[in-house]
């Protein structure tokens, strides 16, 4: 009996991208006719079934969620994957994980899997890889098909569905405005590269708060971590050369990082030096000092995502047209001993 | 169109456990005849289709790994998955997660939906509640429908399969060991209840090791936690009768706890108390001291028991019959600040 063959295996036979396989056999207008025509005969022959298999699908309730998120060994994921599991079971739904660790064709690829009649609708948060291509036409694919699709924390404006994000931009202003107002002027950020959608609104927070106060706004104060791998060195020149009284980190990896190594600097924290983090995680509850940070609370998140996915699946035909929302979800700060008053 | 209804359905209009349902539905002899025909005429109305539909589906292969673990906020398993990922990913296949919550009757339900032609086989470590009960049927089931399945960790001999597990008692062994070594006589255990397995082998790992060096074991320097909620209650009481010298955690949450509470009362560290904790997590790497831990190697653990799940399902049918393995990894102490000399 043939194997069944799947995208990764079109692609890699044809020496073309999996997106480009995936919209070939769409028959999408960007794909050139001499390649579309060498990939649906190739997926012919192979007898290979797109994911419009869910259409038939469509009346066959599966009662499970998918879940599609960049990687778990942030501790946020891990919790919104808790608030969705406990309202699912609630609500009589299973759900299912996959990650796409920050990669596009592993997401793609998941939605493939889960698309092919395991899954009612998904809940995501996109890859990295996903926010850079600006490629979303995997998602636009199964919300066309009818499974509901809710986007949560890293989402994009580019696809009409229901979302549930953090105000992150207020968030990250909240955070400043709290440091200005124990007296800190000279206050560093470490955070993302700008396509990541969340580290982009955060470090717009973060010059938004400083322009409201007046502070001058200097390049040289704000790092921006494409991997964490290259995280260490990018603080440890920021800490040596700009010695900041305050550091704003938009996540906790962030900002343990930057305390381990102002600690290993012979800084004192929070005398000499104030650290605020976003994401209450473990890393933030249990390091020393303990860390003030921006909560997401992502529990509460999840719950809300599955919510409204969940209302979505069981709405009648005649309200399938409503309207999609976006819910915010508040954060608050939580003190902690990493800061104090300058 | 009618919905698909489901084991939890099912048991619930009966009000049966979701265990006798899926044993009545297999014509299990545990259950009583009327039971039986109870579930299997509610069933057939219903028309559920139990998963041996995975049987039909035998040569049908979806290049699909499912995975279900317990949890995924202790950072072991999120490790594991990475493993798991890595080598599945390098082979071809791709991997969706289910979570059991540690309840039994999630695992059978997780269990169902994925042996529903979702995946060729599973990787899975067992719920706390399912090592409660030792109830392991649908594990059978799945394999004897052809699903091949890896366990790891959290095990059970009462099912031939292949498994991948760290050697416990030895590991445990060795960190008392080292405690012992270091000057150490009135050493505490803060372990699991007993019917956890590797809680229960790391116990007897903690009593061998002072057996051996002729130190008295008293069972009140042996704190065993039902859950996560209760156990600073007793570490306190521990820290504050027994004045140990030295804590054994069997894992990192456990020895986390164990330090702040410590701190608290004003005992230094390691000066007063040395702590060892079990598992090389986030916690233990930016805890502030660091924790000397037994490091399980989570990442290589997935890795492995990926490769043995893969070669089980790429065998030919004539080598199908090869004995299971049960793969031992091995572990070692990882040194930090938690811990001095004597």
């Amino acid at each position: 009996m043939k194997r069944k063959v799947t995208l990764k295996q079109i692609a890699k036979e044809l020496d073309v991208s999996i997106s480009t396989v995936s919209k070939a056999l769409r028959n999408s207008p960007e794909i050139g006719e001499d390649t579309k025509q060498k990939v649906q005969a190739f997926a012919k022959f192979y007898n290979y079934k797109p994911n419009n298999i869910a259409l038939s699908l469509k009346n066959k309730k599966t009662k499970t969620i998918g879940i599609i998120i960049p990687e778990i060994v942030h501790h946020f994921f891990a919790t919104v994957i808790s608030g969705i599991e406990q309202v699912a079971n609630e609500n009589g739904y299973n759900v299912i994980v996959c990650l796409s660790n920050e990669s596009f064709d592993k997401e793609v690829i998941n939605m493939e899997i889960l698309a092919n009649g395991s899954t009612d609708g998904f809940i995501m948060s996109l890859s990295k890889e996903t926010q850079q291509k600006k490629d979303f036409h995997h998602i636009q694919e199964v919300i066309n098909q009818g499974m509901p699709v809710v986007m949560f924390d890293r989402i994009t404006n580019d696809v009409l569905c229901d979302k549930v994000i953090i105000d992150d931009q207020l968030a990250a202003y909240e955070a400043v405005d709290f440091l200005v107002a124990k007296g800190f002027k000279n206050i560093a950020l470490v955070t993302t590269v700008d396509y990541v959608s969340v580290g982009r609104l955060r470090t717009d927070g973060y010059i938004n708060a400083l322009n409201d106060h007046d502070i001058p706004v200097h390049e040289d104060m704000i790092v921006k971590i494409e991997d964490i791998e290259g995280c260490a060195s990018k603080i440890e020149a920021l800490l040596k050369d700009k010695r900041p009284d305050a550091i704003f980190a938009v996540n906790e990896l962030f900002a343990v990082t930057s305390i381990k190594l102002a600690a290993k600097m012979g800084i004192k924290i929070p005398e000499e030096l104030s650290v605020i983090g976003f994401t209450d995680g473990i890393i933030s509850q249990f390091s020393s000092p303990s860390i003030t940070t921006v909560s997401q609370n992502g529990i509460y998140m999840g719950g809300r995502a599955a919510k409204m996915l969940i209302e979505r699946l069981e709405m009648e035909e005649e309200e399938e047209n409503e309207q999609y929302r976006t819910e915010l979800i508040e954060t608050h700060l939580v003190e902690r001993e990493s800061t104090s008053t300058m």
